[in-house]
C-alpha cells in the first residue's frame, strides 16, 4: 500500500444555510482545491458522504452532480456512500484506500447535508431511519431514547449516582460550547454553564436539551493524494497512517450498551495500522451526538478505563489543555451535526490542528490526531489516524 | 493488483414480494454462500447497493443490518453504495477492488430493493430523484420523458422514420419478454408481440407501456475472493478481468443525448483493463430501462456502429443465437428492475452464463461476459468484464 496525504481542506460555516447541498459542497471543495494548489480538472475521482438527500432536496445519485458542480472532468468516477452519521468518514476511508492501493493518485472526498430544510418532525423521523427499521425505529426508538438508556445503564453499571453523572455530562456540553466559541465555523458560538444544562427541557430522561447535538447544514471536503507523487505539493501535508471501519448490527445484538463494540473493532484496526497506542494520540474529534456518547467514546477509544470517562471530564482531562483534548472544534454538540458531512468536518479539524492553524483552539504541538464517527446507534464506526511529521 | 474471482451467486425471484429488503438479501446471500462453500462468519466485508430504502422501508444505514442478518461476524465493515440504478454495480466494483488491492480476501457484494411497496406515484417521484434535483426532477423531467426525447433525437439524427424506429424498439421488448420466459426468476414470463407493444398505452411519446421496464422487488448477491487463495474453492470460478466506472453529470452538460459519454468512458476502461475488444464479448447484460436505452447502449458498448443499433435488433443480432446476445435474462424489461439490486442481478446472470448453467437461455460457449448499468439518465455508468477460463 502507498502512503496517502491530505493536500488541502475546506469547510462551510455550519448552522442554517439557504444554499443547496451541491452549492455547500462546491464552497468546501473549491476551498480545499485552492489550498491544495490543484485544479478540479486534475481530480481523478470523488467520494462523498450524504445521508438524507432524498428527503432533504429530492436528490439521490448525488455524487456525479457534485463532480460536475465543481468542474471535474466528464468521465471520472463519483461515488456516494451512506452510513448514517458516519457517511463522510466511510467515503474518506474508501477514497484513501483507492489512493493507497494505486487506483487513483489524486481524489476529492467529503460530505454534504442540509438537514434544517426538513423541519424538526421530518428530521426526527428520517434520523431514526439510521436505526433498524423493523426492530427499533418502527417501535418508536429514536437516538435520544437510546442514549438516554445508555446513560441510565452507565450510571447503574459503574455505581455512579445519576445526579453526579448528569453533572459530568453537563461538563461535556459546557466544554464543547466553550471550544465552539473559538471556532468561527461552529453552529453555536455561545458559552453555557452547568446550570444552563441542568435547567434545560428534558428530551429523553436523563438527557436534557443541552445534552443533545443540533441538526445543522454544512459541507466539508479534503483533497487526498499519493505521497510519492505529491509530497512537495503543499508545505504541510498530513498523512493517513491508520484507518478502521467496523459494523455491529442492531441494538438487540449488543451485550452491553455502554460499550460500542463496532468502535472497539474499528479503532483497534486503525491503531494497529498506525503502530500507535491510545496515549500517542494528541487530539481527537469524536462522535458526541449526545454528551453521554462522548463519555463512552473516550473509553472505547482507549483514552480512559471503562467507567472512568465521566471522572475524566470532571478532572478536565478532555479540555483544550487537558491530557487528551477532545473535540476542540466544538464537536457535534457546538460545531453542529450535518449528518452526512460530519465525518468530513471532523477530518477537517484534525488536519487543521496538525497543521497548527487553529488559533485560540489550537492543541499545542499536536502531531497525531484521531477521527471517530458513529453511524446509527451501535452499527457503524469509522476511524482515521492522521499524522504530521 | 490481485486477481478476483466469483465463488458463488444467489438471487431472489424478481417481481412483487412481501419480504423485507433484509429478508430478500438474506435469501440471495445465503444461496451465494452455499454455492461458494463458504460460511458467513468467514466473510471479511459486505458491499451493498440500495437506492431508496429510506422511502421504501424507513431504512438508511442498511449495510450493517444486512451483515448481521446473514450472520457475519460483529466488527466486519459493511458499506452501502448509492448510485441510483447503478448502485449494486458500483458496490460490486468497490468489493472487487478491495479484494484486488489486498484489503480483503473474501467479501460479499450485492443489492436489494423493494420498490412495489411504495406504489406507482411515490415510486415515480422517488425514481426521478436520480435526476438532477434543481434542473431536472424539479421541473417535472422523469426518466420516461428523457428517454422519449432520446428516441426522437435518435430518429432525427440518423434519418430513421419514427414509425420504423418504434418497430425496432418493439422488437427489443419482444426479445426481452421471450428471454424472460426462459428465466424462472424473471418478473414477467409472458410472450408479447410487436402488435402488443405498438398497441399499448402511450407513456412518454414515442415510448409506450411495453417500451418501459417495470418496478420490481428483489435482491442478488455474489461472493468474491482472491484467486490466489480461493481458486480451488469451487469447480467453475469466474474471473473479474475489467472494471470501469464513470460519471457525466446532468442533462444540460450532454452534447448528444443519443450517446451516453459516461458509458463510453466506463466501458473503455473496462475493455482496456481486460485487454479485449467489443467483438470479444460473448454475452452482455445491459441497462435496458427503456427499449431505446438498449439500442443506444449496444452502440456505445461498441457492438454496433452509432446509428446502427436499431437495424441490429431488426436483424436479430442481439437475440439468444445472434451475433451478440443481449440480456438473455430478460433484462430490466422482463426480468424486472429492483433499482439498487439490478446491477447485482446482471452480474448474477453473466456468471451463470459463463458457468454454462442457463438451460434454455444459455448462450452457447460463452467465455467473456459484460455487465453494463446506468445510474440516473446520463450521470453514472459502471461496467464489469467477467471471464471463464
Amino acid at each position: 500500500m502507498r502512503e496517502v496525504i491530505v493536500l488541502g481542506i475546506g469547510m462551510t460555516k455550519f448552522g442554517k444555510s439557504n444554499l443547496s447541498m451541491k452549492e455547500m459542497f462546491a464552497l468546501a471543495a473549491l476551498e480545499a482545491l485552492e489550498n491544495s494548489n490543484i485544479e478540479a480538472k486534475d481530480l481523478e475521482a470523488l467520494f462523498i458522504g450524504n445521508t438524507l438527500g432524498g428527503f432533504e432536496e429530492g436528490q439521490v445519485n448525488l455524487a456525479p452532480f457534485l463532480a460536475t458542480e465543481i468542474g471535474m472532468r466528464i468521465g471520472t468516477p463519483a461515488t456516494r456512500f451512506e452510513a448514517a452519521c458516519a457517511s463522510a468518514t466511510v467515503a474518506i476511508r474508501h477514497g484513501a484506500l483507492a489512493v493507497a492501493s494505486g487506483i487513483h493518485d489524486l481524489v476529492i472526498v467529503g460530505g454534504t447535508e442540509r438537514t434544517t430544510i426538513m423541519g424538526t418532525p421530518l428530521a426526527t423521523k428520517t434520523f431514526s431511519m439510521g436505526s433498524h427499521s423493523e426492530y427499533e425505529s418502527f417501535s418508536g426508538v429514536t437516538f435520544p431514547g437510546v442514549f438516554g438508556m445508555v446513560a441510565h445503564q452507565y450510571a447503574r453499571k459503574y455505581g455512579i449516582p445519576l445526579e453526579q453523572l448528569k453533572k459530568s455530562m453537563a461538563r461535556v456540553a459546557v466544554k464543547s460550547h466553550s471550544n465552539g466559541c473559538l471556532n468561527p465555523l461552529a453552529h453555536f458560538q455561545k458559552k453555557i454553564t452547568i446550570d444552563d444544562v441542568l435547567g434545560g427541557p428534558m428530551i429523553a430522561d436523563p438527557l436534557q436539551l443541552y445534552d443533545c447535538c443540533p441538526f445543522s447544514d454544512g459541507a466539508a471536503a479534503l483533497v487526498l493524494a499519493d505521497a510519492g507523487k505529491f509530497k512537495n505539493q503543499v508545505p504541510k501535508p498530513v498523512h493517513f497512517v491508520g484507518i478502521g471501519q467496523a459494523s455491529a448490527g442492531p441494538i438487540y445484538l449488543q451485550k452491553d450498551i455502554t460499550r460500542i463494540v463496532a468502535r472497539e473493532a474499528s479503532v483497534s484496526q486503525a491503531y494497529k495500522q498506525a503502530g500507535i497506542k491510545p496515549t500517542d494520540v494528541d487530539v481527537c474529534e469524536l462522535h458526541d451526538c449526545f454528551t453521554i456518547a462522548e463519555i463512552i467514546a473516550t473509553e472505547s477509544l482507549g483514552f480512559f478505563e471503562f467507567g472512568g470517562g465521566a471522572a475524566a471530564i470532571d478532572r478536565g482531562d478532555t479540555s483544550l489543555k487537558g491530557k487528551i483534548p477532545i473535540n476542540p472544534s466544538g464537536g457535534l454538540k457546538a460545531k453542529g451535526h450535518p449528518v452526512g458531512a460530519t465525518g468530513a468536518a471532523q477530518a477537517y479539524e484534525i488536519v487543521k490542528q496538525l497543521r497548527g492553524e487553529c488559533g485560540e483552539r489550537q492543541v499545542e504541538g499536536a502531531k497525531i490526531g484521531l477521527v471517530d464517527t458513529l453511524g446509527g446507534d451501535f452499527s457503524t464506526v469509522c476511524n482515521l489516524v492522521l499524522r504530521r511529521y
